[in-house]
């Protein structure tokens, strides 16, 4: 495999005209789209749009001459056929872990006589910490979370669980579970299924309706591109919106919410999730960069995704001088989401280094580097490219350096 | 009074060159800041700067480089002596709802043997949205809301009550309380306080640790013009922050976030109150629009913003074709805060026919028109301006004309 080989890659991608939808800084290798998407490239001009003219211009009124109040469900209709749900499932409020309070105690209303909530103890830690504080809330008569390792998930589907909360896709390795089986399986012993997809939606086919899933919570600011902080999304199964009250009543789930009536009267539906009033630029900034999911074939998408990642695998087993990188994705591709894992035991400083040189990818605790790749503007190029700066820096041992040792705030 | 006098007093007044931080549409009279502030000059250069520079260029480095990870705390010590709180006691976050909602369940775990949430019958819906969610989620044995007229909460303030929740300034009629007295009252019976400042934080003068307030919660998209849906905040005062922990635990107000560990532990001080991953561009523009307070005296902020609602009532009354309105706000300015309103049976159809003129005040059922005032950019000679247009829209019966009546999705 040489560079020509790779660039032939990147001329015969079908999605490679999708980069230009991209403001990528010229000169750097971004592999981190898995945690931050980059801009897209009309998102600037729709926010001083928004600003200017909408806020600026017409002020108080846009909430209805620009639609601002339906913003939330129709940016919701717009991820919803990424994710495989029907029309009225889905809507966009909060962050995931606001959401996810919400549809955790939705859940355990709905089921009378369960109280845990069973999770994977690797599992992204606001999902678990967001468990942890409705336990406390509830109190642990009424919500008792219990964590167990992947290979335990099967048999801690016991009579007592209300609700497996699972993410899709491991945060760390890239591992993804099968959501038709988990999904069918928790159903058998009559336990409702939360799937996190922070690190899914918009990377693959997601088929949510088909699974017969109940409720799912989403990313803005990953593969969607919303921004950083994005505003999440909500998904709730048709047959369980009227079920029950989510805890988080506030005056945008209201059924009237401008008669200003004093008693909380949920509203039909989806919208019934929502709770407090919604940044609209926020909002705008999401809608804009979802356009770029126009006539964009997921398919394509996962399969350029695998082709990626075991394109990275590959040049790292070759490199004598990566060998000290350990894989821990799953090595299939069919088995790994997005991006793939490798533990090192100067992962950080060598992440430091590569970002110092312009190419950017990820450290996770203790000692993971993680490349996320977003195939709507990752180029095979790119990832041959990182392989090669990678092993420049690893053979040079650049990365000792005790400036690349720095702890930064936030890695 | 003429127009001459009232155009005098704009060539007096101390802040007239603040209306030009603001980019106000050229022929709008807007009087809605109460519901959303105008757009400061420079918020949409802030956010293309974000966008492109920093979101687009840095890309996840942002988080370190351009600091993102600590503007919940640095937009809230902007915000801190607007409010008048020391350092260490404000955060931005989330919206009021669902700050409610964390202050709210933090306020009962404080109160050992006291269950119920205190609170007006009048206040604005969301404040008691909430309430009846959390009474619904703790159940009613952990959380009684019990609403009453102002007139009776201070016998309301029995030793069942743990939490006094008001808004400081009343949505309809621009009353406000006395915070120090209210606060020192239910101190004597051993209630906390929590103050909803949605309608007066920026547009007066607040002491909340003077008076002693436990809690607090505002509105970034008000008087603060942060833009539609700006983040809100909140305060909590430095004697509760470690003592007990908030529902919402999101991995933002764990002690050390991106040690990824899987057992909740909660950031000390007012960190805790985080939840999830907060909008940047959200974020920024709030942080840009609080500029606008540089140097500003929020003494003459008040001067001026009595003397525009005594302006605008004193013109009503001299006008006969206005005597259908019946004010519902206090005659005397220092009873009330920066709005003004009235009913009127045709409230609804009148508030319409003046923005069709571009003069913009609101409408609240069922029958209410309000008229807000923000010192730094409304002058004295829109209210006359205003006056003139509402006197001739009566007088012509303009607003009978059946496009009026129809009924918007947002009043």
């Amino acid at each position: 495999m040489s560079l020509n080989d790779v660039r032939e890659l990147d001329r015969r991608d079908p999605l490679r005209l999708k980069r230009a939808d991209f403001a990528l800084p010229p000169g750097t290798i971004y592999l981190d789209g898995n945690s931050l998407g980059a801009l897209p490239a009309n998102v600037a001009t729709r926010l001083v749009e928004v600003a200017q003219t909408q806020w600026g211009g017409d002020l108080i009124t846009s909430w209805n001459k620009h639609n601002w109040i339906d913003m939330p469900v129709q940016i919701g209709e717009k991820i919803a056929p990424l994710i495989g749900a029907a029309p009225g499932q889905v809507v966009v409020c909060d962050t995931i872990s606001v959401n996810l309070f919400k549809l955790l105690t939705f859940a355990l209303a709905l089921q009378p006589g369960r109280t845990t909530i069973l999770s994977q103890a690797d599992n992204f830690p606001t999902d678990l910490y967001i468990a942890q504080g409705l336990e406390q809330t509830l109190t642990s008569s009424r919500c008792k979370l219990v964590s167990v390792a992947e290979s335990d998930l099967t048999d801690g589907l016991t009579d007592e669980v209300a609700v497996l909360l699972l993410t899709h896709v491991n945060f760390r390795s890239g591992a993804f579970h099968d959501m038709q089986k988990l999904t069918d399986l928790a159903h058998r012993k009559g336990v409702l299924v939360l799937w996190d997809l922070a690190h899914s939606a918009g990377a693959m086919p997601i088929h949510l309706d088909a699974c017969h899933v109940d409720f799912a919570v989403g990313c803005g600011y990953k593969y969607l591109n919303g921004g950083p902080g994005a505003p999440a999304f909500v998904y709730v199964a048709t047959r369980h919106q009227n079920a029950a009250v989510q805890p988080l009543t506030g005056w945008m789930g209201h059924a009237d919410p401008f008669a200003f009536d004093s008693a909380y009267l949920p509203a039909p539906g989806i919208l019934k999730f929502l709770c407090g009033t919604p940044s609209v630029l926020a909002m705008c900034a999401l809608d804009e960069a979802l356009n770029v999911f126009n006539a964009v074939d997921l398919q394509q998408v996962r399969k350029k995704s695998e082709a990626l990642g075991d394109l990275c695998r590959t040049l790292f087993a070759t490199r004598v001088d990566l060998a000290e990188f350990q894989l821990v994705s799953p090595i299939e591709a069919h088995n790994r989401a997005s991006q793939i894992a490798y533990t090192h035991p100067h992962a950080y400083q060598i992440c430091q280094a590569l970002i110092t040189e312009n190419t950017i990818t990820d450290f996770r605790a203790p000692d993971i580097l993680r490349i996320g790749f977003t195939p709507l503007y990752t180029r095979y190029e790119d990832v041959w490219m990182f392989v090669e700066q990678i092993t420049r820096i690893v053979s040079t041992r650049v990365y000792l350096d005790p400036k690349y040792s720095i702890r930064a705030k936030v890695t």
